[in-house]
Order: C-alpha cells, then sequence, then structure tokens
C-alpha cells in the first residue's frame, strides 16, 4: 500500500459563515487591533476570577460568531471547543449555559484547527450543520496554571512567548452567506467572498527533545514542520499555491527554525518569505515587551478568526493554509524530566 | 424549522474490527476480570511515575487492538485519544512515539464514546480509515492530581467513587472482520458476529447544581437522562430496542438518580431495571471497598472494550446502547465556587 494521508479532503467544502475574533488590552493596542471585532478594555471583563474572564471571552466570541450568521441557537449543531485550563474549564463553563450539544477538544494551542478540522468534516459529511468552532486562552489564566503567581513578578527569558487573551469562533455551515456586497453610508459597494473549507491535514505527535518549557516554538517547529510537508505532498501542491500559509504560535525562535528546516526540504526560500508568517511574531509589536512574540489558543484563533476570515471576506486573501500548533506539555512533565511533544493540524481555506 | 438532531446517522455503519481492554490489580480481582484482555500484576507498570504507567497502559490497548485487527501502523488513519490528565499528558505521551496522526479529545469520563463517535464519523464519511480510538485512567495519578496525595491516606465519603486504573481501545474500519467462526482445540466452533456503529448522540453540558466533588454521579445523572431522551426521540426507539444501554461511570448513586429520572420521563420501570445499568457499578464487588463505584475514563473504556466487545463478537449482546459519562471539573474550579457541569455521550452498536 501507498502512502498514509494525513490529510482529509471535504467533498461539498464546508462554508465560514460567519467568524468573531476577540483580544485583551495589549492584544487591543498591537498590529491586529484592526482586525479584532472587539478588544477588552479591561481584562478582567467584569469577572471575579481569570479564569471566568476566560470563558466569557470564549462565550462572547461564539454567541457573536452566532448571531452574525443569522443562525439561531437551534439552528446549531454542536459546539466544538477548548482552551488550555485543566479539564478545559474555559469552554465547560461557556458551554453549561448554551443547551447546544458539546465536543470538547485539546490540542493546547492547536486546538482551533483542530476543531475546525472535525467541526467541517461534520458539517460536509452531512453529519450536522452550523457548528461553531473556537477556542480561547488568557495570559493571566496561563500563567497561574503554567508558569508563576503574576504576583511574583517573574523575570522572563528571552525565549518566552506571551500567552494571548484572545477568543476566536467560526460557525461552519453547509450553506454560504446570502450577502455579497454591502453598500457604506457614502455608496460604495464593499463585495463580500465566500470562505470554504478544502482540506484538512491532522498532525502527527513530535518530539524534538526540547525540555524547557521557555522554548515553545523550539518544541513546535518539528511538527509544523512535517504536517506543511504532509500536506503538500499529500495534495500536490507547492507552497506557491497558497497566498498565505500562518502557523499557529510559533513566535520569532520557532518561525526561524521552520523556515530553516523548510528551506532544508527543499522548499524555496524566496516564496517562503514571501507567503509564510506565523500569528505568534503578528500578534505584538516589538516594543511591547513579549520577547520571543505571543502564544495560547487564542493567539492563532483570534488571527484566523480576524485577519484571516476578513482578509479572505475581502478577497485580498483567496487561498490560505492555516496551521495552529500545540505543545503537549503538563504542569507535571517537566518536573517528570519529560521534552515536550508538539503537534500541528492545517486547514486550507478558499474563497469563492 | 423541527427540533435540533443531537444524533448523528452513519450511513456505512462502520465496523469495530478489534478492541483491547486492560485493567489494573485492583480491576483484575473485580467482576470484570474475566473480560478484560489482560489486567496488570503491579500497577506501577514497571514504570518510575504513575503518569508514566497511564501512558503505558493505554499504549497497550492502543497497540494490542491494532496487532489483533492486522493492520500495521502505516495503515491507521488516525489516533484519538483522551485522558483525566492535564494536558492530556497520558495521550500526548502515548503518541509521540507512534507517529501517527493524533487528534486529542477531552470529555473528562465521557471521552471513550466522544473519541468513539468521532472516530466513526472519520471512517463513516470516507475521510479516512482504521481509526484507533480509546482513553485511560489510573487510580493514583488521579489522586494525585484532584485529591490528596495517596501517602495523606485520607478518608473517602461515601458518595466518593474510586477511578479506576484501567485502558480501552477499539479500532474503527470501513470493512469488517474476515474471521467469522474459530474453532478450538477440542473441535469446539465459535461463532463470531461483527459489530457495527449505528448511530451516536451527541451530550450538552449540564449543570445540576451540584457543588461537592464527592458526588460524581449526581452531577454526571441529568446529562446521562438528557442524552438517553434525546436518543430515543432522535431515532424514535424505545429502550427496549437495546439489549443493553450502559452508562459511563455514575455508580451506585448517579445510577439511582438516572432510573428515577428516566422512570419521571415516562419510561418502563420494569424495563430499564432489566435492560439499563452503569460500568461504575460493574467493575467492583461490593467488598472491594469503593463505595460509590467505579470511575474515571478507564473505568466506561475497558467495560466497553472488553465486556461489550466481546458479548457482542459472541452474538450474547446485539444491540447496545453504550454512554460515557463525564464530570468537567477542573481542580481550580470548586475552590473558585463553581459547580460541576456534566455531559454524556452516547453510542449505538449492533452486530451482523
Amino acid at each position: 500500500m501507498g502512502k498514509r494521508k494525513q490529510t482529509l479532503v471535504f467533498q461539498n467544502k464546508p462554508y465560514i459563515l460567519s467568524a468573531y475574533s476577540l483580544g485583551g488590552e495589549k492584544e487591543g493596542a498591537g498590529p491586529m487591533r484592526e482586525w479584532f471585532d472587539d478588544c477588552l478594555r479591561d481584562d478582567t471583563y467584569n469577572e471575579s476570577t481569570w479564569e471566568k474572564s476566560e470563558s466569557k471571552m470564549l462565550k462572547t466570541a461564539r454567541l457573536d460568531a452566532m448571531r452574525r450568521s443569522g443562525k439561531s441557537k437551534e439552528e446549531i449543531g454542536a459546539i466544538l471547543s477548548g482552551d488550555l485550563l485543566n479539564q478545559l474549564m474555559s469552554s465547560s463553563f461557556m458551554a453549561r449555559d448554551m443547551h447546544i450539544p458539546f465536543l470538547g477538544m485539546y490540542g493546547a494551542c492547536s486546538t482551533m484547527t483542530e476543531s475546525l478540522m472535525l467541526g467541517s468534516v461534520l458539517v460536509d459529511g452531512g453529519y450536522s450543520d452550523n457548528i461553531v468552532i473556537g477556542a480561547s486562552s488568557h495570559y493571566c489564566t496561563a500563567e497561574r496554571q503554567f508558569r508563576m503567581p503574576l504576583e511574583h513578578g517573574n523575570q522572563r527569558p528571552p525565549s518566552a512567548q506571551w500567552t494571548a487573551t484572545a477568543a476566536g469562533a467560526m460557525l461552519i455551515a453547509s450553506e454560504g452567506n446570502e450577502e455579497t456586497s454591502e453598500t457604506d453610508g457614502c455608496g460604495n459597494v464593499r463585495e463580500w467572498k465566500k470562505i470554504r473549507v478544502d482540506c484538512g491535514t491532522i498532525g502527527k505527535v513530535i518530539d524534538a527533545g526540547i525540555k524547557d518549557a521557555n522554548q515553545m516554538g523550539s518544541a513546535m517547529a518539528p511538527a509544523a514542520v512535517d504536517t506543511i510537508l504532509n500536506h503538500l505532498q499529500d495534495t500536490g501542491r507547492s507552497i506557491d499555491y497558497y497566498d498565505i500559509i500562518l502557523s499557529g504560535d510559533l513566535g520569532f525562535i520557532g518561525k526561524d527554525i521552520t523556515v530553516d528546516l523548510l528551506t532544508d526540504a527543499g522548499l524555496d526560500a524566496n516564496a517562503l518569505s514571501e507567503i509564510y508568517d506565523d500569528c505568534g511574531t503578528m500578534i505584538y509589536e516589538p516594543q511591547q515587551d513579549v520577547h520571543s512574540g505571543g502564544s495560547g489558543c487564542g493567539c492563532s484563533a483570534s488571527t484566523f478568526a480576524g485577519f484571516v476570515y476578513k482578509k479572505m471576506r475581502r478577497g485580498e486573501i483567496n487561498r490560505a493554509l492555516i496551521m495552529s500548533t500545540g505543545a503537549l506539555l503538563s504542569t507535571i512533565s517537566p518536573f517528570q524530566g519529560e521534552s515536550i511533544p508538539g503537534i500541528a493540524h492545517a486547514i486550507s481555506l478558499e474563497t469563492e
């Protein structure tokens, strides 16, 4: 038999009917500010714990994606969701008031494209319809859980990434958007493209032996490279098939490693430098002091649901490969001397 | 539009080609001993940490399910897996040596049927084939993470359940088993039935307001009841359509509540007492001092992959509704005054 294919092909190419992208205070002061649908003025979001703040962000993203799609709660087939908190606390607590069938996903920061993949399968195969997918992260919940109490004020090494306070959600449906253009108050007409999910590549868990939890980018880069190469091989495409290839949250170090490894594998370095970027390097300004860039499920979730979704709706991007990347470490595993396994799932989107 | 359906119908009814069920020491001394494929003689499983022991159990279950199916690693489309540990540590570390596409699931103790549902969708829809699904739990990892250090020797209230040290895995394929009978050394012929996945009902997150982490059964029962009732309504079936309905790990208290609520909802109490049971009440003997029964992802995973799988292969059960149930609490949420959301996903299996 031939080589295993990691890529699932969607025959009916389901539509991304709507999306919602929500950033925190720091994210709202960064380069993505114009692409978020809204930003918090206060990262507590008027809640008494950071966990409740994050869960509320995830809920806002879901409900607003649903509202924008014009679908009622009763029309939603299922919610697929994940986050970084132990036992998916943000997702579970978001879902308990929704009364909508719920499937919990965990791929660390790869959760956005994991849920987009499985949500697209459910719609494409006719098993369900109007699936709301998404993911979130919050700097303060991640610090509490994975690192040091905020009050401790510990120093971060230059390789560390900053967990984004952000959430993103999308609604996947078998029927595309009805409106194809919009006229603004000045009489200018803006054409809207429809966005379809073309195919998706499931990643393998790859462990490069990195044991430093402040070197997430290095830990995830080999998995990102493996998924991109398998995607290109499975589909017979070269990278310039895409207008943009965006990895999850490898950050500056991980992005550099990825470019090096992809170039080593024979991909064209010039094409890569034009087409490939990483959400972790895009979400903050250099002067925002985040060291190696952004991370967290919400980093790629909000960039894909904001920047990518809107650019594609406008027709400024027509073919995108989006790939969230995850570092599958726990708070216990580094103490037990374990290295950090990485994973990345890629989704090909196209306009029509 | 009509009421939302929570049930996914599998047109091609994928096969469960093989399964493997592994129990711990205590589980091997219980009523399920004859249905496990193997039991540990030592719960450390020759590993230096409990987390590595659990991960190794999960790996054994996967590899042996694969071996029994006759499929090579290269033929496996994907692994879907989950466990109770923070960031799915058992599953992630199991997967890193496998080099097989991986999707992480989290539904607390509902993970076995969640992965069976999504694995069946991937095979049924022709997106992939030979999907290995499964879940695990380990008493010592769960106690360390959720409760007290083992050395503390704290007393457990009568409503507490005992996290099963167990793992279960199944391989889902588009083609059924080739062998249909087996002749033993004495010349006796045993007929084997094939097992097919008929449909699956995605559960909703339901929070009954229970705040006591030693009352898991009460917290999960309303979600179990909601899923059963929606399954029956979606399919137009009555409970006596099934030879057996098995819930995940509600334990004695949760099972009693479930029976009461289902009877209140109009289901026949006599039929229920004949058809319905709970894995949490089946996995230990009363004298094994587990109070309200078993729990953990591994409880229903090993019971479904052992007891249910083998009884169906033998034709002693022909229609089964299996439903793992999950309590979506974290170690932080009870301290923040949160109640415990529950969830349950149901899968209908049939023989041919």
